[in-house]
């Protein structure tokens, strides 16, 4: 593929047609290349192919998956099999936790996997720079194991079981965002293995630097289009002293997030503000993931920490708030065990919406929107009436939940329903993102764009905007051979 | 221009050659068509052209210029412009607060040049989310002036007299950066001009996003060679409270950058530290630019704020710090015209040192080195070293200073020296720039690269590193009309 044309964006119609060639012959041809000079373990075993494009969220079902797996565990491993795929025209996925929602690990037009798992590895922690140096399969819940005795921990928290690379990929956040920003606030620099095998560094270990584009921030949240991530140099913070959390019920959902705008508005700076509504801790409660049931009414999940002086100055600013809101309860507890029973609930939350499926084949659909703050109260307010106000739900006997990392505006309203409802529940959540854009917010706040979402970006940054982005990604990578079709569309009927 | 090959990178052996027409009649041509369609002030003077490559700290001397300035007062019309010039292959450089360092606003191939002065207003803030949307040529210190009396300010503080859509372009920072960190940080979305004159957003107002690829981080600090910034959405922060400075002198300066590595470990949070040497403090003295004199001794400044509690403990740390390791002098004060006074110093450095010319035509050369802050010490020490050592400064009657933005590891160390001297003092500094890289830092931790630095930059981020970015610039411009020849080299010439 050529850019031709002299125009700064690429519209999809001006993109010519890639081509692949995923025949068993070449993929074995690939194969013998690459094993050729390094002993990489592989597979083309097809149950084990299929776990590649499937996540614990989003099954593949129907949808393409890899011939071939491979293990590297090498960045000049990585290379050797981006070389070769690129030579051959064979797309590559990659795979890290498989916990990303959207469709970011489908194999879309089939082709090879590079799964990180034999890359997991902390290479170095600089304590003085307050940085560590780590392999992309490391998980960030084993990399906060580790820091802790260091008095250290690194901040982005998406869904157990994710890696860093997966997560540099996806641009994640979760409950910490509201206090540390998200993932790429905490990458200082990246070795990048790029479409036709080249290797390369993005930066040194300076905290700041004005050297050229910023390729590291390019990379970090582009989902495996345009590069693979085969080592990090990552932030890390002081662990947080004096740790209080803090569990507050309240009988309506919108005098939850009152209470929010108000802690918001002060300026006091907590660790995290979360907010599940009265389905959300039912589904706790029902899953049995949390350590003891809570009581089931819209919930703030509140996290303090700091100097004595601070935290007790912001937990009495909270509790009285809440008091002042009539809340049902309220607690704040610095005991570790109580610590581990409420942000053990949140953690939890994911994994126990899933598991209200009523079946196996039932789908669990949300959105991922974030507005600017002074809008959240819209977005949640109007959210539920979007879905609850259709009466579909209720008809059809769907689970419907709301749940915020509301102090950085960021709102998940999910759907679990029957897989033949998909269409219907689908067109209410999009009713929901477009809302979002109206309220000046994003359709993905922390997900990324994935599969699902590419006509959406659409009305978030114009056709312009995707154009653009369409430009960069051919070219960085002219055969369109990383992580094909995701954040972009690369062809109308892919 | 076409990027026919299918690699992730452009050498620069494989970038065709660019061909511009700057012919008189030409540029003629494009302002009728540009004018058609708006009523845009622009001037063909030559002394007025001559001033839009120059800059206060760096005259154009030798340099091409622009043949004709135009003051567009909207993004349409920068659009127009840019639209006219990529069909008539006529180069645009643009021009704001005019005091960038390195270049990045040379005419190397002449053309037109874009003045944002008439492109000056705040469009608006808002509170409660904590933003304000800006035209680029706000100047940071009129914003401010302008957010205080709302208890907001914006971190970021370059040279006085720098104009936001500049700061953008050079992904600048200061003396907060330590604390706030630099502009990449504090922009939430911007609207582009690109080089074919399209037009986008990079995204709404939301304070997180994954919605694809952040076009947003890769344009701030592109130095205007990937796109023209005609608006920007940037975040703003709660003025810091219980403003305290403190003042400190050592006899030698080991023990200042001593005194700051421990401050670092403390992980106490101060709001700036910074560096100013013997000689420095004499250009301080010696300009007339600071209120009061001050003792001639290395210097560190600093600054804290917050609960009272913080600062008490702040200042208490820090002052027991400095008695320990011999201060001369230490002082603390939270008096408002003290703090003009001190940090008042602190601000007319730059100023200071290029005060120092002997001549006009005396050159102000410096580096912009930033290490990671464990590496700060041995930067200071080795960049003295390499300076010193050599004598020739002694010998010629050099003025030598070194000024650090210490708490993140940014030293500056400058040589004010006779023109024809001008080749000796690169190459020591050139040897401090590789000292940096040695360190594991960067050649330029807020100045950029311009036209100076390219060549290290490759020293810096490998020669894959420089590819790719020329893959980047080249795909969204292809004809290489926005600031040709900055950041990395389209010719190898030029």
């Amino acid at each position: 593929m050529v850019l031709a044309s002299s125009k700064s964006t690429l519209p999809l119609s001006d993109t010519p047609q890639l081509t692949y060639d995923h025949s068993p012959s070449n993929i074995s041809t690939l194969c013998n290349e690459v094993l050729k000079d390094h002993a990489i373990k592989h597979s083309s075993d097809p149950a084990e192919c299929f776990l590649k494009s499937s996540t614990k969220h989003s099954p593949a079902g129907e949808h393409h998956t890899p011939t071939t797996v491979f293990y590297p565990t090498t960045t000049a491993e990585v290379s050797s099999i981006a070389k070769a795929c690129h030579e051959r025209n064979i797309a590559i996925t990659s795979f890290g936790g498989g916990t990303s929602l959207g469709g970011a690990l489908t194999a879309t037009r089939g082709g090879v996997c590079i799964d990180f798992r034999n890359m997991d590895r902390i290479l170095g922690v600089h304590d003085e720079d307050m940085d560590v140096v780590v392999q992309p399969n490391v998980g960030w819940v084993e990399l906060n194991e580790w820091l802790e005795g260091k008095g250290l921990f690194f901040p982005p928290d998406p869904a157990p079981g994710a890696k860093i690379g997966g997560m540099i990929s996806m641009g994640c956040s979760g409950t910490n965002a509201y206090r540390y920003g998200t993932m790429k606030d905490w990458v200082i620099s990246l070795t990048l293995v790029l479409a036709d095998g080249t290797v390369l560094k993005t930066r040194n270990r300076p905290r700041k630097s004005s050297a050229g584009y910023d390729l590291t921030s390019l990379i970090v949240g582009s989902e495996g289009t345009l590069a693979l991530v085969t080592e990090a140099v990552l932030k890390v913070a002081t662990l947080p002293v004096n740790l209080h959390v803090g569990l507050a019920c309240f009988a309506e959902l919108q005098t939850a997030v009152n209470v929010v705008g108000k802690v918001l508005k002060s300026g006091l700076q907590l660790e995290a503000i979360e907010l599940a509504d009265k389905p959300s801790i039912h589904a706790i409660n029902q899953s049995g993931l949390g350590e003891e049931p809570l009581l089931e009414h819209p919930t703030l999940f509140l996290k303090f920490a700091g100097g004595q002086e601070i935290v007790r100055a912001q937990t009495q600013f909270v509790e009285e708030l809440c008091k002042q809101h009539s809340a049902q309860s309220v607690e704040v507890s610095a005991d570790k065990g109580r610590i581990n029973v409420i942000w053990g609930a949140r953690k939890c939350l994911g994994n126990a919406l899933v598991a209200m499926k009523k079946s196996e084949s039932d789908l669990f659909l949300h959105t991922d929107a974030a507005v600017p703050v002074s809008r959240m109260a819209k977005l949640v307010e109007e959210s539920i009436r979007i879905v609850e106000g259709s009466g579909s739900g209720k008809r059809r006997g769907w689970f419907c939940a709301n749940v915020g990392h509301v102090g950085d505006g960021n709102v998940h309203t999910a759907i679990i329903c029957p897989k033949e409802d998909k269409d219907a529940a689908e067109q209410l959540l999009s009713q929901v993102q477009r809302l979002a854009l109206e309220l000046e917010g994003t359709i993905t706040g922390e997900h990324g764009v994935g599969l699902k979402l590419r006509d959406l970006l659409v009305k978030e940054v114009g056709q312009e905007g995707v154009d653009m982005m369409r430009r960069i990604k051919i070219a960085l990578d002219p055969k369109g051979i990383l992580n094909p079709d995701k954040v972009v569309r690369l062809s109308a009927n892919i």
